[in-house]
């Protein structure tokens, strides 16, 4: 089985921005302890990052052909991009939605969530580790179709 | 380790009420459902529902002390109750929420959700199937603590 | 046939709260004017009132087996209460809701009604004399069923 | 007595216009069950429908001396017209409104209803059925009075 | 000079509808006041009322060529008539608007006046006196043209 | 084939209305050019105007037996008159909006087409052209039916 | 009689500021107009023009026991200060509010006047023949206490 | 005199819950230091706390007949239940609200108090100590009855 | 010690402005209603009025450094300054804010209080009473800082 | 003459994405079909698709000197791209938007089309039929300008 | 050359009031500060800090002729002064407006700017440092002139 | 030093588009003007646009290792860009913000600045001036750093 990990905008810097937020830990940090997991669930994981919300719905129908499932953290593009909603709702795959920080606790503009709502689940707020927990809950649910 | 799985008001009529939305697997069904994938997982499972908000907080208070985690339907009182909010903030075990239906398709007052906020996940329509998906994600939670 | 009465929270106090908005009239007042017309009627009536909301819950549950229909008038709870909301909608026996007092011309919050898009029909600002109304309504909506 | 039967725009349509909404019978067949029913219990029964919102006002307003009450369903008037709802609150006779369609389960707009505060009794989405119960109930407010 | 005296839906009931909010000058006490106000000021009075939108557009667009200016009020259309207010504005003769009752110490939708402000000037709240000070204003402003 | 030229409130005022808006072609201008476009068409054409809102549900019911499509510029109906609407919605035959000023660049009141959304196309700001415009779209649609 | 003419902020710069919304009259020219004309009128003119809340609430004040009436054009004052609404509210003359532009077509904020719904008259968009009217209006309002 | 102590849902975990906004104190050590300051004042204390809505409303019912005045911290309830705003409405004893930490500073929904504008007082955000302040001001108001 | 006493604008026409809203008594007889309860008190009391918010800035300022705590009725004040609001935080001694009249029983705009959040107790309703029940919260606060 | 048939993120889906909305045609079937229908016209025709909105921002540019005119769906870019928006209003050849599906009955955030206002026209509903309506209201325009 | 550096309420407190958010600088290090930096540039500098609205308008309207520009922190002002807005639209010279802190991060009302709109730059949440930054940017406007 | 002037979607157009908005100014005129003013300052200058979201936000990254502050038109990203808004807050170096237009007297969408809180400073409505000053108010802020 292969796995989508999809980092939106600005995640590339992680590690480097706002680390009071976000944590210390940078993107190659995250993919590296993603694929170990997913390693050994005998899971192949494709790792993608991208600034452009273009290049993310089409990395997103790209996945509906070759991958099981994804786990997705789209960024700022969480709050307004109804494109990427649409990608998500057109592919057919389940997607687990994941932020770092919990979007609850800050800007008003983060409590809308407008990919969400056509993602087979949600988890915030849980740091990097809230990747490893996506990853389970995403074999979770494919485990059950 | 035991866990508490929590239904919320009208919930002890799954089955019999409006069976196209919520399907015709009854509470019984459910908790037997989760009790016999708890065992396997060699967890303690305590089931409680209740039309009584009060008895809910009650609920969640003792299981402060007593178990892991809770995997938590609250039913309509998940689009008002900032008590039951406050409950699951004070309780420091994490609480996954499940909701049967897709709460985002259906009326305006249920995109309103006032207890996920400080919820530790989010599963939403995925039919009774979706309070497994609960426990595994909390028993991932758990572990990674 | 057998038909509940039930008045939610603060309705004990009737004739002592406020009696420039709901009258002098007491409960038992109002109960045994409907029993009276009921009895009339050849209709068995049960009494309830609590100002718990679960307990409003448990018992338009317990009414959908015993009961053809239910007189409610929630109080304060018709204005957020989702949880008796979706107990209405659970139930299949007509329910006909009433107010005392015409809530459309006192605060704002009075305004929403929440319980009431799920109900029969609506009778507001009749005074007690709508519980009355309420019972013939809810006879002929039963009688056409 | 004398009963006015009040039916807004676009209802004379009835039975044409989308089936699946308002059913299938037509404005005549309403208008002939609810005289049938009115005959029977000896109440004499005026019907009038109209597209125009000033014929209405004028037949409610003509109403107010030779009528004992109004079963009036203004069709989309109810979610605009002030000026009905102001020629309802000057006639002084109870006026019950129906709809046939429940408004609470359609478009946002027809969420809003401005006639329904000044009316005496209110019933939504039991069909033409509906015009038998509010009739039904307008006599027994009449008989209270 | 001819000046038209035009009054909106319900004002036909005045001095009978809700005395206590319009006192109990009926109609045609109110046009003979303006009348015998008018012929001493040397002025033709066209005194027009009707429940109908369209017959008062209709009446306004006559107006604009026989009439020096109009005294209105427009009663509930005050609060929605989009056509009444581009009657207004389409027929470059100046139109006083006057209300009774104070509009901004009753219901919130009668706080939204969208004839107003096409209009030459705004009373309200003077009760029928108000239309005496209304033909002053409009001839004042007529005066100045 | 036979089609109806509908216009609103205000329109016969067309070309002496605020010209700098509206242009100074008056509604008769308008017609005579709808009607050379059509015969030239081979279409037969009705025009009708009116201030009276109730007259154009009329007219617009009418049609559905007589005519294969309308065009319809609703003046200032378009902006509240849910009646309207409705009966759009009730004639199954096209009807395409058309508005000579861009209703967009105007007052806020106007941003808001309450007709729109059940007709099958709408066309605005291309001044009086937009009427034939709107008749070469209607003829499309039906063609393609 | 006297009457008090009362300009509040920034009025002081007329002529001076914004001339193609306000025209190029100084202040001086206004007072010195509607002197003339209250002279004509036998009426005595108190003329008073502050950049400060305080002071015009003091000014109001004392005016309740020394005029007639008040002529007063509040500027931005006119969207915000409850202070001055509650001081004309207080002190039982006649207060008509009079703006030099049409606040009805420009910004937004200037879209709600918080004064005005306590004074007994309102004229706006006449620019500075509006305070001509104005003092008409409130002589004509004070003949028929 | 007798005094009612209430407390809401939840702050039964006075001091364990989130102690870096309602403090190291627990219920029982507000209840002794009350019911300390109570006995110096003479006054008897009768302290309760639920979870329990419908409970709260009961004790406050109660209350209205031995006590002379209630000490009320309603917690998340606060926000919501205009069952509760309606209870304090009707027992015609004066009820201090008051709250530990500072509403005003915390998540949106805290900023809307539902039950506080038929209270006799409110204090917020002096932590345990505003109990006493409560107290006291208690005293004051029934002291000036 | 020494108290301030502070009142905003048009407060000096207590008595005499709306009396069955605000009552008969004047502003001098609420200043010495508290000088003589402050008197028995052992503590000082500065009285000052004004109808200037800059002159209450100035005011509360200086009472920072020779008053204990202040008794505020800031009049509309309460409902837009937000400078006085700022004023009240930056002075760090205890402000308790006073309304005469239960604000939240009166027009909408009184609804929304800008500067209450920062003050330290809040009292609306009790009438002139109020001001002395907080003079003894005043006390009691500052007695236990 | 040269059209360009534009089409947004996700159409290339078309015929797979949710088919009961959007039919089973794919995107090279509705670029055949609109292809033939402007090669009978003599007309060149353009297609591009992309799911980036700067790709669409630099296509929309492009045409401006080579087409004539633009047939655009955008997709979900319609409910907040101001970016695609200002790119319309810039090119000045007219452009034709088209909805596959009914956007006004689809979800709340589908009503808000932030580039349609500076659209020439605007055809939803009719399916993939819409496209040539859609070119044949653009060669329309076009003919006329 | 002069400028004007102008602070409004509560900035006499500077160093004082909430040093956390504003820092420990007082006003007067502010003016030396601002001073030595406008005499290094060969400019003279009025300095003036007023609590009072009034007093605010009446210096920026003298300004216009004796100064080049102004340096301008309204403080709470910023939030809902129009009758400043229009002082400085009124003026013709340009207003650079700075505030202290980042009135974006803090509590809502102070997210809406009402001057700002009217003001030549806007300069936020950089210190005192930021007052430093209008003067050169004040004297880049107006260089370019 | 490196300066970076970065122009967003549709500025490649400038000089064309809507020129009585945006001026004749092209482009290529704008970067030749602020390289100018850049290399005089001894200041190197990069200049991008792009119509691509995730371009700008690629640039603004790879700005923050080599460049020491940027000058940013966002065009109509401004208004809803939450991706670019997280790309400046990501960068840690001074970002000001320039708008040739003022936004605020344009459409309300414009209103709506998402990017500019996070910005150091901002500059509207200069025409193509505001580069320049927005340059050295870049240069004023770098070198108090």
């Amino acid at each position: 089985m292969r796995i989508l990990l999809l980092n939106g905008p600005n995640l590339n810097l992680l590690g480097e921005r706002e680390p009071d937020i976000y944590g210390r830990c940078s993107l190659a940090d995250v993919e590296a302890m993603v694929l170990e997991h997913a390693t050994q669930a005998g899971v192949e994981l494709d790792c993608f990052q991208s600034n452009h919300e273009g290049a993310l719905i089409d990395r997103l129908q790209e996945a509906r052909n070759v991958c099981a499932g994804v786990i997705y953290n789209p960024g700022a593009h969480a709050h307004y991009s109804y494109a990427l909603r649409d990608a998500v709702a057109s592919i057919h795959i389940p997607v687990v939605e994941v932020h770092i920080s919990d979007v609850h606790a800050r800007e008003d503009f983060r409590q809308k969530l407008v990919i969400a709502p056509v993602c087979a689940g949600l988890i915030c707020g849980h740091g990097v580790q809230g990747y490893l927990e996506a990853f389970d809950l995403l074999m979770d649910i494919i485990g059950r179709q």
